[in-house]
């Protein structure tokens, strides 16, 4: 039933991906190690304890990745395998890819680059960064191309975080402005200037059943219980911490009240919307992560988590119909309503907290851990005491202005090279569908669905 | 296709809520603080390993509440999406409802109230009490009827939570007698006074499918798996601590093995009853909260696992339908087998417990830590000293008649405010559906289920 | 519609399954004690810690086995309910089991057995090994074989991993060889004298469908996300812990990778098999379990997960087929492909890496931990010194011939047992269906999926 794709673009992707992996297993044999037992710590228990600190919320965020965000984008009825499967295979791809930049960027001392857990971690959210991204995309582009988003942006997000966290010193330790509204505007970029040119109806495959709405749900709730391991995995344990957890919490909690107070004012009926909630519940999550840290009242976190919430339905009800209709902006997750606004908002909210607050409200340890190493935030520490809390806020809006511009333009640069016809991008009437990359076993011997007798009908009944 | 629902009252639940969180929020900003880092704990590294104590299991029971029970409740084969949806609403809701009681009642101090993880964490027990009584009545009422059981159940909680814990002395660390007794009566009584007028014949979108209960199944294993976080979360570190996680381990192996046993038993066939297997599973992590952390033998919670999952699924096969029919008392989840007889079994078996034991079993260390401080268990474990174990027996059958009678009577109070008209109660014909509660996309371009052309049955058999 | 079941015989699970649940309570009643408080641990802060090192680990293991293998065994579209529940008895039955034997052999001393979360878990991998046997009979067989499986294996095991680790000083912290390669001769051993005399030709119940598929694959990606706990939990706490974690991350992540290539090399258009995904993604893990806490180099990890998902997928692709073609063995899970030959490929890896090494490469403190006590470890450390590398090698090498020798030899007489008729085997146009095992309730009032009337379509695709 499938129309017969381009065979010879179909080997591209094994035979790159190969090439990578053996590059990668080539640059590890080189040059990367372990951290010598003995050279960092003689107590057994002193790194014990470390790595009981850091690898629960490692995993938190593992399952928020693979699990989570896997469901949430089986919204797609007949994509839902796809989704997962190339979810999965770009979160590993982004994530070695990002450990061989790191290293040869940040840890290479005396040839040789040294590889830890919190390596890997850093590695893992410049891989976050990517899964963002393609979400604008998705279903109407192949592997290859995906591949190409994943190779272009893990670079330019190394740098655009080294710029934002190193040089501006902005204050950011969950990832607001350097990973949510850095790649929601790289997935736009590349949206527009792949897809821009053509207005498009709506596709037949795209609309969601009530079942795959419910999985995808699922996958909502999963990355919307374990968000408070991503935003303060980073931080200095102790206080701070203790404050990222409480203040996400709280966050989260308001979002996921103000998203049915939301969607239900806004649709005929007062029914809910499905994506709303998918979305909605999880805005919270994304603003907190600049302020989660800081001595803010509890009562701004919940505020910052409603308006968020507010913002990402609005968006989704106004913003992204008419982004479609002017800009021919298409936008398939819906990643500006959820990682764009609420990110922009988080941004603002930060530089209101700073101004608002008469002395440092960062902690008497600083909570900012950059990938680039200790000494770096504890910099910025002093940056924030020389600069004044006018001349931080300050900063922070020019790494917003950083994100967003450097963005939008690596975006739309690195989607020039998407349009190679080499890379398979799948025809309009295949996409959506999981038939065009999955070979499924052939079930000519199984009753058809709609057959005359009682066994079919009883079968397909089972079967559902 | 939907009959036109009562459109002014579909305005009810945006408004009322949307008003809630607005009040919160005034009153978040008004009186509640973190607390002050210096105050507490001049060692960092303490802080951070009492956090790293309690936030693993905090996410746990996060786990449990979002993601296991909501699962747990898509058995209604076109209620996924409400069951799923209103659990995480009414979880939400509770919580910051009890954060605001809590403050009130027990953390105002100096016109300021003290936020930390250990509060919100008995904010969320306060909240499960919600969420297993609204199953008796699942599907059958609207998310404003569910506020209001949450907003009246709440309170009574804490009062009946205080009464029980710190005025009687009750030993309960799992919550068995506080948590599930109470809810599960609670529950009753409102379904009683809600429905219990008429005898009502079987729904016909009542009936799970292979699929839905295979989703169920998967909500129960959720919670299987992560019920020893539960109730030990609250226990003293340490020995306490391991005895609880120790004793529901077994506890709930025991259920396993045994609710095979007796579903089993009792079918035709030998075959295995669904429902028997998603509620028998976990009975016996309700029934060892009252004993977990005492020094129980092994055998003990063994015995306690497999007697509360034969109570269990016997008062499925024989008691729910003995009180429908006597009783007109319907319980959608059958709340009364899962949480009320196990409940019952615990409380009986605590007081077996003391009355066996020659000395003080509750461990040098007292491990019961009430959400109203730490000086309250001191008292309570002197308490049983002067008491003697027959006093203390005593006191535990007493717990269990107050949180029996108060919840029926507070469950029966609470559902008169449940049938005022403007809560809009859904319609006989749109109970059990999804499309009562959500707006789907509309689906008239893909293909029927049942179309001529064999396009259309490929599609269907690809969806399904 | 279901053929008149064997009634007589259907008696017999819930019988001596029940049999057992007493005498296992009899067993704990008499001899089972938990660990004195004060005996052992003065300070109840290192009780703590130490309960917060393995506890966590502990819980993803859970949550591995009965999650995500359950979910993993859903790949069968009719017959998910049964592969999850099939599992989730197993799992209780055979831990149970475990500790009575574990207790009988080891901890028996002074008429007490004394029981802790260590004890639990190496019960638990006794367990693992049950459930990874049945997956090569998964569906043809009655729940009373399977209990029989694991009636015979777990003490098989206990014998087995005795005389590996302990009498042979093997090393393998990650369970490679004691637990992967032994269980998948033995479930193929079950397999080959249960059904190996006759060709059967396809069931069609037995093709996958997409929905099956992706349910699947969630379980996959759970087991993959905790995959590392698995490895690391039995390591010393400190160094070689942190590199059993990152060896099994960095494996795992390998496998992904190559899991995609080498799927879309071998399948026509390159297209991916579901299957091939499903298992190649986890051979890494298989794999590394020999050499995980071994200070190998960061490429050596990766490079074992590469091969051994290409292994793996090549095993599928050629060897599953020819085995059943040859030798008439039938293997539904693909265990030899998934635990078969990355486990021989992992403990091959390990000659090579004691070979290679100039010096000791177990780390200053040896991390193995053996179900045994801890004695024995430091007397395999010592014999790795007095060996010397060849001496070690040779000694791995023996390891994996008595595993696979006495694995085989042993599943083939325990499926002696599993023949008697009493025992059920399901008839072949039974297998691969819930039916069988489970009551559903009557569905005649649903309407029927193809009614001619607009409601019943309707009804349909909302059920879908």
């Amino acid at each position: 039933m499938a129309a017969p794709a381009p065979t010879r673009s179909r080997r591209l992707l094994p035979l790159s991906l190969g090439l990578f992996q053996a590059v990668l297993l080539l640059f590890f044999a080189l040059f990367v190690t372990y951290d010598k037992p003995s050279a960092q710590a003689e107590d057994a228990n002193l790194v014990a304890n470390q790595l009981y600190g850091i690898f629960p919320l490692f995993q938190d965020i593992q399952v928020m990745l693979v699990v989570g965000l896997g469901l949430l984008l089986t919204f797609l009825p007949r994509y839902g395998l796809s989704a997962v499967t190339h979810n999965f295979l770009l979160l590993n791809f982004s994530m070695q890819w990002a450990l061989v930049l790191q290293g040869l960027l940040h840890h290479f001392h005396h040839g040789q680059v040294r590889l830890d857990l919190h390596n890997l971690l850093t590695a893992e959210f410049a891989a976050v960064t990517v899964l963002i991204s393609v979400g604008a995309i998705l279903g109407r582009t192949s592997p290859c191309q995906l591949l190409v988003v994943a190779a272009c942006e893990v670079p330019v997000y190394l740098a655009s975080e080294w710029a934002i966290i190193t040089r501006l010193g902005v204050l950011d330790v969950g990832g607001t402005i350097t990973i949510h509204v850095f790649s929601c505007y790289f997935g736009l970029g590349v949206s527009k200037a792949l897809f821009g040119a053509a207005q498009r109806s709506m596709h037949p495959k795209e609309t969601p059943t009530p079942r795959s709405d419910l999985l995808s749900l699922m996958g909502t709730l999963i990355l919307w219980v374990f968000w408070p391991s991503f935003v303060s995995v980073l931080c200095q344990p102790g206080d701070a911490q203790h404050r990222a957890i409480l203040n996400t919490l709280l966050a989260m909690s308001a979002s996921a009240v103000t998203t049915v107070v939301v969607s239900s004012l806004l649709e005929r009926d007062g029914k809910l919307s499905p994506s709303h909630l998918q979305n909605g519940s999880l805005a919270g999550g994304v603003a907190i992560g600049t302020v989660a840290d800081m001595a803010v009242p509890p009562a701004a976190a919940l505020a910052l988590g409603s308006l968020s919430a507010v913002v990402c339905i609005l968006g989704f009800r106004f913003l992204t119909p008419l982004l479609a209709r002017k800009l021919t902006l298409q936008d398939q997750c819906g990643i500006h309503n959820l990682h764009g606004l609420p990110g922009i908002l988080g941004a603002v909210a930060s530089c209101v907290a700073i101004l608002v607050a008469s002395e440092d409200i960062s902690g008497s340890r600083f909570s900012q851990v950059s990938p680039v190493g200790g000494n770096a935030s504890e910099a910025v520490g002093g940056q924030w005491r020389d600069r004044g809390a006018g001349g931080q806020a300050l900063w922070q809006a020019a790494g917003l202005a950083v994100a967003v511009g450097g963005s939008l333009l690596a975006g739309l640069l690195a989607s020039t090279m998407l349009r190679l016809p080499c890379l398979a991008r799948p025809p309009e009437q295949l996409c959506f569908d999981d038939s065009l990359y999955f070979k499924f076993q052939d079930q000519a011997e199984s009753p058809g669905p709609c057959g005359t007798d009682e066994e079919g009908a009883l079968a397909l009944k089972e079967q559902v």
